[in-house]
């Protein structure tokens, strides 16, 4: 089953904020309905925007075909020429599609190549074609990392990670989460170690059902357990997926990675980052140059809706911590391998 | 205000499962009382709990003393010889109190400490006197060990502290909280970072509350966030309380304590233990014959009592972790400084 996918028309999507209670899948054949189930959460995780960005348009594409109305009717919106009609169309969808998470690069990335294909004169199945080459794309890539970082771990049956990249951030093969799928694939794991992901829990939600869904083995930990099971010998791989990696490497991914990497130099065990090559910026040098997004204090001071904290007290949510290259034993895309620090106790000290 | 007190006759303590929400004193007068508070963690933490036991004790000298009743009456416990009752309600007293937390090793030797007092010889007013001994004895050596930590890390104006090693853990001065109030009596402190302290989340309820009481500038983070602050440098010091200490200097504390230890060694700044010497154990030799407690994965796996993890995953929960010795910058006790790793980045690589 694909998080986000297109059947005869329409988009499907597993509907995110209704895991892991329920597994709803959505058929949505407008773009207003996409729009707004991006803005819910309902479709997250940036490769799986990016699709979302692409398959809204090719939405566009089809209704525009399909919409009827009387050119000579004053009222209507539909000109003489249908190529006219559908530029318009995908224009007004390129700026809903944009708007609805104006952060989220990978969305407007997304809208960006079919407006691209448009211009070099793509029509409506030339875009619905287009859509689906960035879908399939998305798949190939992780699939070919994920088999990329089980070959680099071969042997590994004990493995830990963090926050959610699997195949619900994506389309179809996750990226830590397809690593971990091919070890499991090629023999056994025995022990899947799940942080839970404070403040919202990406991993005791939807890291945990994914690998219940494939019976891989699993125990969800809170995160500030995971140092003590590394350094305990419990954990032989720490796998993660990453949300920016800078030209020196440095890698920007989920708060609470950078005190995985730190446990697994200590402990000499791999820590090796699986994210597909877009993830790579050449634009940014180091890690210092991201700026760390600081998220509602309300995330951490309150469970469920109703205020844990201290009255009076509050919060500070960064959404990332930055993981210094140092520590990284390597970065898995579907290209290549880079190769960063030996895999021996305490190989890395801070300069 | 105590934790816990003893005021004409009565144990007086701070009812901690109404924190932070509103502060109750409760007046117990009865040591089956006293048993249900201690049952329902209305007091807990090791050092409170101590004096709870002798205070129980004391409670139980002053209601025999008091009791009525015939001794000629068949159904009545009551000796002709009141020495033989105080022995009878003393015992009775004291297997209540050490059967309320069996684990609570603290609160058992609060027990013992008055039944030692009355095998040799005390009525109940020196039973009343050993006990408010012990409670001054906890007052004590937690200012001592505060006043010795703030003068180890004069000057520094950035914290970092988790779990509660505060005042409501002991009886009016906190270990490592006890640290910090008195840095910031000496010079007011910039910021206290409070990690929450997964599971339970006794840092965001408990610390946070009584740095707010304090006027303390605090604020909370996720626990997987502070690897990033004390990297990112805005961190100075780390100061946690201790569960128990083994003879070689390795620490066991609330779990998520080793990866705070890890973040400072790499950054090159103090990690400090406080507590009071009664934490070493010297009968344990070194970490790893510490054993772990596994505690309800319930508490990993809900929120507020509603699950939240996928359906059908498990957890794991360990309460402790063990940071070892090498990662301990100094362990600061009443009585001495027991210096480990020098302060320079990345100072220790595991062997």
């Amino acid at each position: 089953m694909r998080t986000i996918d297109w059947d005869s028309g329409a988009v499907r999507i597993i509907d995110q904020t209704r895991l892991p209670d329920e597994l709803v899948v959505l058929e949505v054949r407008e773009v207003d309905e996409l729009v707004a189930h991006i803005r819910s959460l309902a479709v997250r995780g940036a490769p799986a925007l990016g699709v979302a960005g692409a398959l809204g348009m090719a939405l566009a594409a089809c209704r525009s075909a399909e919409r009827g109305g009387d050119p000579a009717d004053p009222d209507s919106d539909r000109d003489a020429d249908p190529e006219a009609d559908l530029d318009r169309d995908l224009s007004v969808a390129a700026g809903k599609l944009c708007g609805a998470r104006p952060t989220a690069v990978n969305l407007s990335w997304g809208v960006e190549q079919l407006r691209a294909a448009r211009a070099a004169g793509a029509g409506r199945d030339e875009l619905v074609a287009a859509a689906l080459a960035i879908r399939d794309a998305d798949i190939a890539a992780n699939r070919a990392l994920a088999e990329r970082g089980a070959q680099l771990l071969a042997g590994t049956r004990r493995v830990l990670t963090h926050c959610n990249a699997g195949a619900l951030a994506c389309v179809e093969v996750g990226s830590a989460l397809g690593v971990i799928e091919q070890l499991h694939a090629a023999a056994p794991l025995e022990m899947v170690y799940v942080c839970e992901t404070r403040p919202l829990l990406q991993g005791s939600r939807l890291t945990a059902w994914e690998l219940g869904r494939r019976g891989i083995p699993h125990r969800i930990i809170v995160d500030s357990a995971a140092a003590g099971l590394v350094l305990g010998g419990e954990v032989q791989a720490v796998v993660v997926g990453a949300d920016r990696i800078a030209a020196n490497g440095d890698v920007a991914n989920k708060v609470g990675t950078v005190a995985h990497a730190l446990a697994a130099n200590y402990a000499g065990i791999p820590f090796v980052v699986a994210a597909p090559e877009s993830t790579v910026d050449p634009a940014t040098g180091t890690g210092a140059a991201i700026s760390i997004e600081l998220r509602d204090d309300a995330e951490v001071l309150a469970l469920a809706g109703r205020r844990v904290a201290a009255p009076g007290s509050t919060g500070l949510n960064p959404a990332f911590d930055v993981t210094p290259a140092a520590l990284v034993t390597a970065i898995v895309t579907e290209r290549r391998t880079i190769s960063g620090r030996a895999v021996e106790p305490g190989s890395v000290t801070a300069g």
